[in-house]
C-alpha cells in the first residue's frame, strides 16, 4: 500500500548522510512515495537549519498532505522553539489524516502538542537511525510502522523481564498515553508545554544517562505531583547507562525502579517496553486513550481502531 | 579567631579520604575547632549513608550549635530527600547563628530552604574539594571564608571577561540572591522546593555539561517564567564543557549566553562570577538581599552587614 511520506528535520543536523540515504531508500523499497523537505539536510551550528528554518519545515510537514510526517533524526532543537511551534496547524494536519512520527527530541513537540491541542502523534522511528540502520531496519519496528500506515494497528504488547515476573496490576482502562524521552519530557516541567494528564499511562526511555540522573528526574516528576496521579508508569529501554564501577556500588537502574515502586505504592511501575534508543521499537500513540492489562509477564497495550479521517485520506492516495 | 566548624555529609559518600583529611587539617591549621559528624564517612551505595542516616546528619548539624556547618562534599543525595529535610530545625539553627555552607548538590537544600523558610545559607566551599585540594586551598576562597567566620564580609566583586566589557546594566538594589548549580536548581522546578523569587539576582554554575543541555535548562527556566522576572542573571563558572568538535560547529556557551541575552532583552546577563566547580570561589548568601552595580568591567555584589545573632554567638565560642 503506497503511502506519501514527508521527511523533515526539526532538530539536529544530519551528520550521517549515508544512513539518511539508506533510510529513504528503505522507505521507497517498502513501496512508499517519499518527499524530502528542502531543508532536511540543512546545517546551522548543531541544528538542521536555524530556528526559523526548522519552524518552516514543521509548517511544510503540516501542509504536505502526506500520510506520514517522519523526522529525519532526533538530537536537539525542539525545546528551544516550543514557544513558536505552529501547534494549530500541526493539529489540523493530524485531523486531516497526517500522522506525525518521531522520537527522542521529538518528545518535546509531542507532549507540547498534547498540552496545547490534545492531538495525537506517534512515538516511533526516525529515518536515519531506524530505517537507515547499517544492520538493516528492524523487523518489529517495520511491522509496527506498517500497522500504522495500513491503519490496521490497534495496540502492541511485550513480555516483562523475569525480574518483574511477579508484578501484578489492575487492568487500566480509558487512560491517556503520554511520555517519551525522560530527559526531554522533564525539561518541559514547569512550562506551559508540559501536558496536564491525570490518570494516564506515562512511558519513559532514555539513553546515556547516569542512574542518579534518571532518579533525579523521576523524583522531580514525583515531587511535582505528576507520577502519583498516573494509572501506570511504563519503563521503556534505558540504554548506555553510565554507571561508574566501584563508585555507584550497587546503585543502578534496578535500584531506581525499586525505590520508585516503594514510594509510589499505588501506581504500578512496569518495565520492558520495547521503545527507546534501540532498533526494536514499537510505535506508540502519544495523547491517545489506551487500555493496558497483563497475562503473566505479557503486557497488552491497546488503543483500538483509530483514524477514520486518515482512512478516507489513505484511499485518496493509494488508489 | 577560633570557630566551631561542624562537618557532615548530606550527599555523596566520600571516596577521596585523603582529600577529606587534608581539608580537616587545613581548617584546624586556620585555628578552628573541627567537629566531624559520626556518619561523615559512612557509605551506602553512592551515598554517605542511606537517606535516614543523611537526614539525621543534617539534624545533628542543625543541633550542633556550631558557627559553621560545612558539607564534606557535594555529589548527589539531597534532591531525593527534599520532602524529609528538617527545614524548620535548619532555619532555627541559622537564626541562632549557625551558618550553613556548601555547593553543588547542596544547591537543592539551599533553595528549598528559601522556598520553605526564607532562611539564608552560603554557597561556598566543601571540605574535600576545596580545603583539602591537593594543590592547597585557594587563597581567595579562604579569604572569603574568613570574611564569613569573622563576620566582616559585606560583599564580593569580580571583573567581567573582556568579551562583556561593553555590558551596561542599571544598578540592582534590594534583590534576593539565589541559585547555585544550574542542573540541581532546574531539578527543583515544578516542585514545592523551587523558591518563588521575583526581581531577584539569580546566579548559576555547572560542570561537565554539554552547551545544549545548559541551554535546555535555561530555556526551561525561561519558559517557566522564572528568568524574565529577575533583575539580573549572573553566570558563574561553567567547567568541563562537553563540546563535540566538528559537531557543535560554533555552538558553545557564548552562543547560549548571546541567545539568552537576545531573548530576555530587559534582564541583564552578567558573566564571570568566580563561583562553581573551581578552586577560586567566593561565598554567596543564598536568600539574602543584595545590591549589584558595575564600574566598567568590575562588578560589585553587596549584601551588607549580616548576622547580629551570630556575633553574640561567636563571642560565646571564641572567648
Amino acid at each position: 500500500m503506497t503511502k506519501h511520506i514527508y521527511i523533515y528535520s526539526p532538530s539536529s543536523a544530519i551528520r550521517d548522510k549515508a544512513a539518511f540515504r539508506r533510510g529513504v531508500k528503505r522507505l521507497q523499497a517498502l513501496g512508499h512515495e517519499v518527499e524530502i523537505d528542502p531543508d532536511a539536510l540543512s546545517v546551522h551550528q548543531r541544528f538542521a537549519g536555524d530556528d526559523a528554518t526548522r519552524l518552516a519545515a514543521i509548517s511544510r510537514a503540516a501542509a504536505s498532505g502526506a500520510n506520514i510526517a517522519l523526522i529525519a533524526r532526533g538530537g536537539y532543537g525542539l525545546t528551544r522553539i516550543l514557544d513558536q511551534i505552529p501547534y494549530k496547524a500541526v493539529a489540523k494536519a493530524i485531523q486531516k489524516g497526517t500522522e506525525f512520527v518521531g522520537c527522542s527530541d521529538f518528545t518535546a513537540l509531542q507532549n507540547a502538542l498534547v498540552a496545547k491541542t490534545g492531538a495525537v502523534t506517534w512515538s516511533g522511528p526516525a529515518v536515519g537511525e531506524d530505517f537507515g540502520a547499517e544492520a538493516g531496519a528492524d523487523d518489529i519496528m517495520e511491522a509496527c510502522f506498517d500497522d500504522l500506515v495500513s491503519g490496521q494497528g490497534e495496540g502492541t504488547g511485550w513480555r516483562m523481564p523475569a525480574r518483574d515476573a511477579d508484578l501484578k496490576f489492575k487492568p487500566v482502562e480509558d487512560a491517556v498515553l503520554w511520555g517519551g524521552n525522560l530527559c526531554v519530557l522533564t525539561s518541559l516541567l514547569g512550562t506551559p508545554y508540559f501536558p496536564v494528564v491525570d490518570k494516564g499511562v506515562l512511558f519513559i526511555e532514555d539513553t546515556n544517562e547516569h542512574p542518579y540522573r534518571i532518579e533525579r528526574m523521576l523524583d522531580q516528576l514525583k515531587m511535582a505531583g505528576v507520577l502519583g496521579k498516573q494509572k501506570a508508569i511504563v519503563f521503556g529501554q534505558f540504554t548506555g547507562i553510565r554507571k561508574v564501577p566501584g563508585y555507584d556500588r550497587g546503585f543502578g537502574l534496578d535500584t531506581v525502579v525499586d525505590r520508585l515502586r516503594a514510594s509510589l505504592k499505588k501506581v504500578p511501575v512496569l518495565t520492558g517496553l520495547p521503545f527507546g534508543h534501540v532498533p526494536t521499537k514499537v510505535l506508540l500513540p502519544v495523547g491517545a486513550k489506551v487500555a493496558m492489562a497483563a497475562e503473566g509477564r505479557d503486557v497488552f497495550l491497546v488503543w483500538g481502531h483509530r483514524h477514520a479521517h486518515s482512512h478516507d485520506h489513505d484511499h485518496a492516495h493509494s488508489h
